[in-house]
């Protein structure tokens, strides 16, 4: 197979892709409230510290610890109550010596108060003196300006992809919009003579555009925008001016090759004339996905998927999710956190190629147990009945039943 | 404090309120290419089986295995070529005996031919005859009408949170659009007056909403549909009128109690005046949370939350969110897969109470590891910090530093 005479490995290959593609952040504005799943485009700092004022963590009597110094139940300590702090407003006294202010938990402590004594270890004595049944040290029960955040603090970096927490965080900023990634857009090209969109009728030898569908909601899922260029048939020139126009409109293009030796280097030898430098890489060490090609033409990236759906999904994984992440600035580009589990059944695997292999991840009464799916050719339906990938690190033989091995989830 | 003598452990407290939920799915139509995170709301059944002509899983030659046996490079079989099978299209000749037809992956195979031979293992003699210098065992590279699914079978049930795998498998059967389940609507009430919108100024002794933000991005990821209703102030007919409507246009309501004793009586109040049965838990065993009120009023969660918004989020994904899920017929309501990872730091902790502590997994050497964060009174950035939460068992009184302990991940 002259196509395949040299395999790049997965990581050299995704390292060559991403050290030359041309990355430019464009930033733009989005509500607060609507930026779940965005990635921040801007540092952000506290314009205030956090608390900004000194609050009650119970609810209770704001006092100065000195005056509670020494008191138990058999002796407790004296207090003249001289008010209560409503909350959300500013304290109408300050607490001088031998006095106490009611407040609630989140109420502001009035000025020359130092700590709170918790309701429970008080008691009324007349409408205005309590007793203190046991001491409090300074600060007892209060967080003090700036114990979460110090004004100026860098808090949110650039690269972030905004959970429910930063959107909390920012809430507490009362900052209500601010700098996201443009969302790139990915062009995605499905060719093959015999393929067909799932919104026409099928002839006899023909099969549904599965690759389009289902690239189309891992690119969502990873933050871009899907833009579907629809089944172009395995002829050069149809498939080029595609390409061309994928190309001047999106910042990405993924064609999903045919499946046959030649529409593979059709698509390999199209993808050259799109602009310098062309094909980084034709054939990636790796099953399944072997045919793979990346590419980058005038700055952009183009990459050539298998047309096995389950190999366009898996190499759509570990390539076009990189590169999503990078053109959206995300710094820990690729990281997927992985499961330790234990095999059930034997997998056979060649040395020197890294293998994938869908699998049902399960939970068992010795933990994680995880389910190889056998399937030949890689058929769709493998997929769905999976929940995760095992990888079969490119130095193994395969991998033993009862070994413990690395399981990613597939979302 | 007469409002917790009795605290109800966190998976008995989670059965009462999901046993007395009213659930009832409502579908609708979604167009497939839209599905994504989407719950399905009926059997997929497969309307053909897949696939659904015997395909070639190589590029090479359709012949009868009969043929090719014995054949070797010395010894080569001599079969005539009489044509080429193209890619979408039905064969235009069936394979007698000494016959070969010139096949492409994913082609269909010509009647009477049972097994292709890899263009790799043949060649050409002249422009009608080819050597044959392997033979091929019956059925050898192809896939057989059905091998993925059968016609009929079952392949997505109902309750399955839709992936890119779905998609791909509905498309596969040409399937464009499919029955969901409708989004439930989740009210999200803020209380306490101290509280304000982030849109607006604050004063001093105020504090911005937190919870309305990050409260309505988890309901988000969870596939509801977030309906802020403000901040109201801890007065009983105000907070009963909001809720009321609530009610009215929504199928879940949560409601952060202000964040004092008497705020969260308030809340109690009020909901045991929205319908029957009214609270069915107050005060849950668990740090942080322990105030969470969990009821139903005629039929609908009402589910009131701690103020502190760490504390919120964490009682809100292991409630609210499995609530969600109810309602969308998520078969395994509350999963979420666990990572095992070496402590750094010791956690104490209560004997007899739940505690979830906000933490940051890393990779190490040796594999994954986890720092606690410890912050007073739980503060929104220390949830920023994180990504990761650690479960500290009801029974155990602490987690000692290099234990393998159960951390969750924060999306």
């Amino acid at each position: 197979m002259p196509e395949f005479l040299k395999l790049t490995p997965v990581q050299p290959a995704l390292q060559v892709l991403l050290s030359q593609m041309q990355v430019e952040i464009i930033a733009e504005w989005v509500a607060t409230i609507h930026a779940l799943g965005r990635v921040t485009a801007e540092t952000i700092s506290s314009p205030l510290p956090l608390p900004s004022f000194p609050r009650s963590t119970v609810d209770g009597y704001a006092v100065r610890a000195a005056d509670t110094f020494g008191a138990s139940e058999s002796l407790p300590a004296y207090l003249r109550m001289i008010g209560e702090i409503l909350m959300g407003t500013t304290p109408g006294f300050d607490i001088n010596p031998g006095e106490a202010g009611l407040i609630h938990t989140g109420g502001m402590l009035p000025a020359s108060s130092n700590a709170v004594v918790m309701v429970e270890y008080t008691q009324p004595v007349s409408v205005d003196t309590i007793e203190i049944l046991r001491p409090v040290a300074v600060g007892e029960n209060i967080i003090n300006i700036g114990e979460d955040v110090q004004i100026g603090d860098e808090v949110i970096s650039p690269g972030v992809r905004i959970r429910p927490a930063e959107i909390g965080g920012l809430a507490a900023f009362g900052i209500v919009e601010l700098k996201v990634a443009r969302k790139p857009i990915i062009g995605i090209i499905s060719t093959g003579d015999e393929v067909v969109p799932p919104e026409n009728k099928l002839l006899p030898g023909q099969v549904w555009d599965i690759n389009s569908y289902s690239l189309s909601a891992l690119i969502d899922q990873a933050g871009a925008i899907p833009k579907l260029y629809g089944v172009v048939p395995d002829q050069a020139e149809i498939l080029k001016s595609t390409c061309s126009r994928a190309l001047a409109e999106c910042d990405v293009i993924v064609i999903t090759a045919g499946s046959s030796a030649s529409a593979r280097d059709l698509t390999a030898r199209v993808i050259n004339q799109l602009g310098p430098p062309g094909v980084l890489v034709h054939g990636v060490n790796i099953k399944p996905g072997k045919p793979t090609i990346l590419a980058i033409c005038n700055g952009k990236v183009v990459i050539g998927l298998p047309g096995n759906p389950v190999s366009a999904m898996v190499i759509a994984g570990l390539f076009v999710i990189p590169v999503i992440e990078t053109l959206l600035g995300i710094t820990n580009v690729g990281f997927r956190p992985k499961f330790q589990a234990r095999l059930t059944t034997n997998i056979p695997s060649q040395a020197g190629r890294e293998d994938w292999v869908a699998a049902r991840l399960f939970v068992s009464q010795d933990g994680y147990q995880v389910d190889p799916i056998f399937s030949k050719s890689n058929l769709i339906f493998s997929l769905v009945r999976a929940n995760s990938l095992i990888r079969v690190p490119v130095d193994a033989t395969g991998l033993s039943a009862g070994e413990l091995v690395e399981v990613y989830l597939l979302a």
